[in-house]
């Protein structure tokens, strides 16, 4: 199929060769709603015999629309298959944008080469929207759809241009606080945190919120130590916890897979959960069930954000931003279990 | 921004509001190779503050690509997060299409609606082609795609249009021989399998296999159970082919995670492996390491497949598909332990 730019084939021809209607051929072409497949092969087919051009931009300057919408997750595929996470999520989201009629697009992505490649291919308005789930600092996600003006939203806060993107984001402060106060009210007094990376909004507030509520009752707050989110990343800093504050009696880490590590570490120390130090975890997606003892943790509002984020996305989509772009905060719950 | 169609924007008026010349406002609204990072944002606001259209068709026009290519995944995403073949998978997909600066397009989907959504959405052109892995005999993604003259390397080869799409798999037959033939081998007389979902041609071609080998060598080939290639299924399976065939003296499961689920049956039952049921697995992706005792498998050549479809994809997208499509073969390679 080799021919120059001039001889570009048209819809009519399209249509002629299929035997069909040009309001047909035109349906067939842009989506193929309300076309019999009969109809649909025969345009198809003459689509590809005359090299006629049936293309996303084809389509936009009618309905502006792909039809599809982008999840990016800027983390590595080994992260994403090994944190219960995003497998949540990503069910939630699957879930969400077929009640939306919408083509879900995953894209992984990190910093640099291809986050450009990535944005190269936004550009190109493939897609006509995107969730963003796990934002880094050190990625340009935020400032680069911004000004792409692609609608998106972020599932938990980007750290820059948030007036200008929607954000959907779990209270990772009042967790942080509420972890503390549980385990001060249980008599708790040398009281640690395996933090979450520094760099991700997950990491930096439920930090925030468990140092603000120990300030608050005069209680020290330097055994922190950053975990990287996986359970040998959790160990390995639970380890760091005790040799440096060995008095310690509760900790906080911030996600299950952390707390699993603890609890292991914990266990090859010889000390008792909770009777020597009592342990509260962050997400409940299975994991908190299955440790020995099971967790005292919060659940992570992932079904409600996903759902929320795809909602809010589907609006945007459809009748433009309007107004400007929405934060929607939603509240972890405390589930008691037998580590605090 | 509000607009007629009469209106349309031009490129001329983009690189005039952006202050830079025409050739290079093509550039960034084209991917913005080449183009500095200033270049680009001044552009990139122009496009947006003039309502310009910079979309997929419009540079297909000139190049006819989006540099994107899709991974279709015709699965659950519950099932894709449970079996570690799709996590491997993603893995050398992932870096592969990286090596090619491509980027990678996950696209889940089911059988019925969600199929027509996603060849509505690839119908758009927004990617180069695609590579599909897990086809199952229901799906009409190889007809379709093959209909729509997307370049297509399918993974595992689909039931229809093998002429049509360039196709990458592994030697199910030879692997079921092999099997079948080293349970022979070591004494076994009554040997029964667990094989995959017939619908599939991992499971067919592996079942056909080992059959023959039975045949062949005068054995009964009646001892059939169907697994869904998970633990759960594969110990169901096995407590079949247990009270059916009570003398079974050695199996072959289809896939590890399958042969993971008959060991727990088998201990259930007070069997002991090897010695009173040899077996033997399909896939050695970390699993058949861990189980007790460790299996006796098949190295499953994902790796090889992925980075062989990806070459193909990328070679048949740059230079069109010039010959017919191809059909590669892999030898999965027999790892011994103590399982048989």
């Amino acid at each position: 199929m080799v021919r120059s730019e001039g001889e570009t084939p048209t819809l009519d021809q399209v249509a002629r060769l299929a035997g069909v209607s040009k309001a047909t051929a035109s349906r067939a072409v842009n989506g193929g709603a309300r076309v019999s497949p009969q109809a649909q092969a025969a345009v198809d087919d003459a689509v590809r015999r005359l090299g006629f051009i049936p293309n996303a931009a084809a389509r936009s300057l009618v309905t502006r629309r792909t039809g599809s919408v982008g999840l990016i997750v800027p983390e590595s595929d080994e992260r994403i298959f090994s944190d219960p996470f995003f497998a949540r999520m990503l069910h939630v989201v699957t879930r969400s944008v077929k009640a939306h009629d919408l083509q879900l697009v995953l894209l992984l992505t990190q910093p640099g080469k291809e986050e450009q490649r990535l944005m190269r291919y936004l550009r190109g308005r493939c897609v006509d929207g995107v969730v963003v789930a796990s934002h880094h600092r050190g990625d340009r996600l935020a400032e680069s759809l911004a000004d792409l003006g692609l609608p998106t939203v972020f599932i938990g806060s980007p750290w820059t241009s948030t007036d200008r993107v929607s954000i959907v984001e779990s209270d990772g402060i009042g967790a942080g606080r509420q972890a503390a106060r549980l385990l001060i009210d249980r008599g708790c007094r040398a009281i640690g945190t395996i933090a979450g990376p520094a760099d991700m909004h997950a990491g930096h507030d439920r930090l925030e919120g468990w140092r603000q509520e120990l300030s608050e009752a005069g209680l020290a707050v330097d055994a922190v130590v950053h975990g990287d989110f996986t359970e040998a990343g959790g160990a390995r800093a639970c380890g760091v916890l005790l040799d440096e504050f060995p008095g310690i009696d509760g900790i906080f880490a911030a996600s299950d897979l952390m707390a699993a590590g603890a609890v292991r570490e914990l266990a090859a120390r010889g000390r008792r959960v909770p009777e020597d130090v009592a342990l509260v975890g962050y997400d409940d997606l299975g994991t908190a069930e299955q440790t020995d003892p099971p967790l005292t943790t919060f659940r992570n509002p992932i079904g409600a954000m996903a759902t929320e984020a795809i909602r809010l996305l589907a609006q945007w989509i459809d009748e433009g931003p309007g107004e400007p772009p929405r934060r929607i905060v939603f509240a972890p719950e405390l589930v008691r279990r037998a580590s605090a």
